[in-house]
């Protein structure tokens, strides 16, 4: 830290991607990506879009953000395209949490949230999940909070169904509730359908998984028009320019090849099926996931232990040290060969152990 | 704004881009941007990284940020790369300005520093031109303030020396003096020989203008290593995947081809002091320009009114309604052929008025 920075970070402690080693190929699962290449249709349209790289992107993203408002049902004004998502989460605490609205969010859930909180200098709780770490709606009924839930939660991959939703949503009038729904292409039921009724939600999605576009960073938010501007102000405040071309004609195109992005998502279902039966198979326990993870432990070894045997073998999982999950391990779903990797190379470790 | 807005933004005025009309084809001289495509060889190295956009980019931008320390003449860690070099200025002013460190600006210059002092709750001062519209650099020395300067500054297109810039630094040592060098590469001098002479200067630059890369975001900042580490703490606490993977790719790439863009800022410099002529010859004054843009007024026409008149012949310059340079419009530097249009246009506009 510098003798420059100001006092108001100095406990400021950055969120933590997960790692990207350079040491070697490792099956790499440890960061929810697709294992398959973005729509090589898509990549063909949006080619061109790189010759006129010289001139500005458009700061509106209008042609996006009508696509992306024809495709869901909404009006562009209530669309906003961010550069990945965590951009409109971070907006969404700049916007709508501050000394009068602090924010709650599951204490076990995506680990940028309280990381968010912060650096807007905002107070947090962390709500604890129950015992089989699914989420309480009770507990964020009616609490005046701004609150925020991962729909299907991470590192869980536990769904709340969108009636339990309402009833947090309904029963905080005066609040805004950000459903994050990053993973909600893998089998979860979208709470968008929820935004023509109520004022205060605001749903938030991503390219990165689904759409094989991790690398693109595009993200965006469905909200109502008052919040998208509210949304808008702290974009145009900050980076008005904050999505490149490539990625804006890129997210176009790959709207038009819906049937490639169901079909992988199809494929992530089953390799998710299969992999959780097999390692129940093992022993494992392995919570019901609507993601592109799977979150599990078992009896025989450590989270972290396993963690770092994966490793050492080149599979690449993710573990968290935080004690209530230390027993578990996110896993990725890949393709089916990764998963037979990961597989054989557990059984491999717990039969030398 | 919706009811939701938090109150600390209740007056926020967000930065308004240069226009991007979309009802009809302009010769485009308002936004500062290249009118040359970016390197043909580099979109050509860098296209394989499309490939792997199912992958998440890599947080540390490790390669681009060694590529930029051994071109510049630094160690990574004293690179930060993001997304446009608006987001590094945003970092700037999130990181060294507060309560105990307001900031000051000159009061004629980058639109968005008001904004990003006020996004960020900080209180400024904008220290006026002088009569001749230059910075007058004893107006900074000592003044125990955060300091942002645009060097070349704009929109006059004028260049303070590096000498001048050395005397606020050293002046303020308590104090974070950032020089926003967007525009330096058409015949400016580089404060980034100060870098390892002073550990308050932070210089920021972009792929915008010189490297014909608007449209991929992407800028940069280097300073001392923990100036540097400040600021990438607010990166990892915003959003740490912040350059997309093909920009990254394509940043680097653009490097390898320093002959191109050499060539086109010599071609832009050369066409600025054509331009420049020509309007001094229709009884303009011109500012001198070490920019690729000229600031320019006509005693025989109001500023916002040869803007107008100029758009309806479809050539689109950037006026500002500020009263000290309502007189003048700025205009970029584009190809002869659109110097040509321009000049013609405007003699045309003037001999009809």
């Amino acid at each position: 830290m510098s003798r420059f920075f100001s006092d108001k970070f100095a406990a400021l402690a950055p969120y933590v991607p997960g790692e990207q080693p350079q040491d070697m190929q490792y099956v790499k699962l440890n960061t929810n990506e697709s294992p398959f290449p973005p729509s090589d249709k898509a990549l063909r349209q949006a080619a061109e879009s790189t010759r006129a790289m010289n001139l500005y992107s458009d700061p509106d993203c209008r042609a996006l953000r009508e696509k992306l408002a024809d495709f869901y049902g909404f009006s562009a004004d209530e669309v906003i395209v961010t550069n990945g998502s965590d951009e409109v989460l971070n907006f969404a605490f700049m916007a709508f949490c501050d000394a009068a609205h602090p924010v709650a969010f599951p204490a076990i859930s995506y680990g940028f949230y309280p990381v968010f909180a912060a650096v807007n200098g905002v107070a947090y709780e962390e709500i604890p999940l129950r015992a089989d770490f699914s989420v309480n709606a009770d507990d964020y009924c009616g609490i005046g909070k701004t609150i925020v839930i991962a729909n299907p939660n991470a590192p869980t991959g536990l769904l709340l169904p969108v009636s339990e939703i309402e009833r947090i949503v309904a029963s905080n009038p005066d609040n805004v509730v950000v459903v994050d729904e990053a993973y909600v292409d893998f089998g979860g039921e979208s709470s968008l359908q929820l935004v023509h009724k109520y004022d205060n939600i605001l749903v938030t999605q991503t390219y990165s998984k689904s759409r094989s576009m991790a690398g693109a960073r595009l993200g965006f938010g469905i909200g109502s028009r008052e919040l998208i501007q509210d949304l808008n102000n702290i974009r145009n405040s900050t980076n008005p320019y904050n999505v490149n071309s490539a990625t804006l004609a890129l997210g176009a195109a790959v709207l038009d090849d819906e049937d490639y992005t169901r079909r992988n998502c199809a494929t992530i279902m089953e390799n998710r099926a299969y992999t959780t039966a097999a390692l129940r198979g093992m022993g494992f326990e392995v919570l019901e996931s609507c993601a592109n993870f799977i979150f599990a432990r078992t009896p025989k070894m450590d989270g972290g232990e396993l963690y770092r045997r994966l490793k050492e073998r080149g599979v690449l999982v993710r573990h968290f040290t935080r004690a209530e999950i230390a027993d578990f391990n996110r896993i990725t779903i890949g393709t089916r060969e990764q998963m037979d990797i990961l597989l054989n190379t557990i059984k491999s470790i717990l039969e030398a152990a």
